[in-house]
């Protein structure tokens, strides 16, 4: 919880969202540069896009995309006719030098509660694009609130540093073994929806997110049986067969104490050598 | 550009955008702990927030949230009552135990294309909250796709390392040096559009991210009189006026190597007292 005077200045921010587009209907307007990246981004999403854009417009990573993936996109050669292109659709971007063209888009959208982002007019969109970072299941977006795109994607560069690349893989291994909790312990919401959320917590804390990524099947089914079976505890990483590699533990130990020691034997032997080395008369 | 087999794996995941929510109504129904989150979310975002309970069913936070901020929040002191309340509301999150309640709120809410989110119900919501990190105008969205929220955290306390706590400080520096760019070169996409973006980028990738906090009013206006206009090149740090701390960066080159420096000494102090120690016969 924040405290009070935090709270009083909350705002000046936007909502940041993760919207679900599966099997839902996109409309894009436009098929520049900017357009092959709305492609991409709600290819990610798993929706069935329909590009409307006459051929001479198209970029060459647009068309790639209209050729590759022509099980989710619907190609339409020619330029917007009218309201009825909205038909049926969920959501609406427009992708233009046209500005007058995008707005009068943005009305006829907005009229029919479908959202809409238009990339030349920032004021008038529903919703913004930002930096991404993708891994698997992990998502992660960079906004800037329109304060500069490079910046976003500087931060983001900044983000991946800090990241170790197992994740995704990690997160892919949390969801397997909360599927099997609820398998065993089903039923939605309550005084076991909060325990199996106490107990997976839990696990998440104590363990290292690298240790979820050695596990398999049976490892599961071990974690289950020595943990959630018994007293809901926190199973040790040993007793389910994490074994992690001891040379890279070992190696995190040394590593910051290696170039001292080396230094401290190279400082004793410079001494030796500077005393004991004969003089001349 | 991603490759081909990329491309054809796209998928699978959300589309994560920023919505923006200033002067919209949002309902949230329910005042319990997850309301409270809720609440927290979309003050940042500048909303006219509705808050829907009985009384009996307000978290502390949440009774603090509508106390603290009534130029936001109006709140009603009952349950649901019908269709009416989605009368002019853009966006509707429930955080009720009911869940066929729950589950009604929701599909009228679709009917009037209203977007929504059910805090018990993952499957019905239209988007996700995820974890979050905010620093002034960074928003950064952390989003597992539903595999874990405990994950999400840790993977934000993770991201939060890799920041040095001047991002949002930077981002409005650039922000504010962007507007007067705009000021002396200003319109609307086009060519000039072009070239600004292009020097304010080349600007972001030259100069530290920490610089940017240095600018003050008229430091911006001399990066723009010995940058923007001396050929769109991009001005040296040194020309306007920032001086990074010396002190920092000596420290910089130093601290790698100080502690190798010292056990250099050490040992060949140890060696020296070892060597010239008289012995007793």
């Amino acid at each position: 919880m924040s405290d009070d005077s935090q709270i009083k200045n909350l705002g000046g921010g936007s909502l940041l969202i993760a919207w679900q587009l599966k099997y839902k209907n996109v409309l894009i307007v436009g098929g520049g540069e900017v357009a092959s990246q709305r492609i991409q981004s709600i290819l990610n999403a798993d929706a069935k896009i329909t590009v409307l854009s006459p051929e001479r417009g198209l970029h060459p990573h647009t068309k790639h995309f209209i050729e590759l993936r022509n099980d989710s996109i619907i190609y339409l050669d020619r330029s917007f006719q009218g309201p009825e292109e909205l038909d049926h659709m969920d959501m609406v971007l427009t992708a233009l030098d046209n500005h007058d063209l995008s707005r009068r888009i943005v009305e006829m959208s907005r009229e029919r509660r479908i959202p809409v982002n238009a990339a030349d007019i920032p004021d008038l969109c529903d919703f913004y694009f930002g930096a991404q970072i993708r891994d698997g299941p992990l998502q992660i977006m960079i906004s800037t609130n329109g304060n500069g795109p490079r910046m976003a994607s500087l931060i983001k560069t900044r983000l991946q540093k800090g990241l170790s690349g197992v994740e995704g893989q990690a997160i892919v291994k949390v969801g397997q073994l909360r599927n099997k909790l609820k398998e065993r312990a089903p039923g939605v919401g309550g005084q076991l929806g909060r325990e199996r959320m106490k107990w997976m917590t839990g696990l998440c804390n104590e363990w290292e997110m690298e240790d979820f990524t050695f596990l398999d099947e049976t490892m599961m089914e071990r974690v289950l049986d020595e943990g959630w079976e018994r007293g809901k505890r926190v199973p040790k990483r040993e007793a389910v067969g994490i074994r992690r590699k001891t040379s890279s533990s070992l190696s995190s130990i040394l590593s910051p104490i290696l170039p001292a020691a080396i230094a401290f034997v190279a400082g004793a032997l410079t001494a030796t050598l500077f005393l004991t080395y004969p003089r001349r008369k």
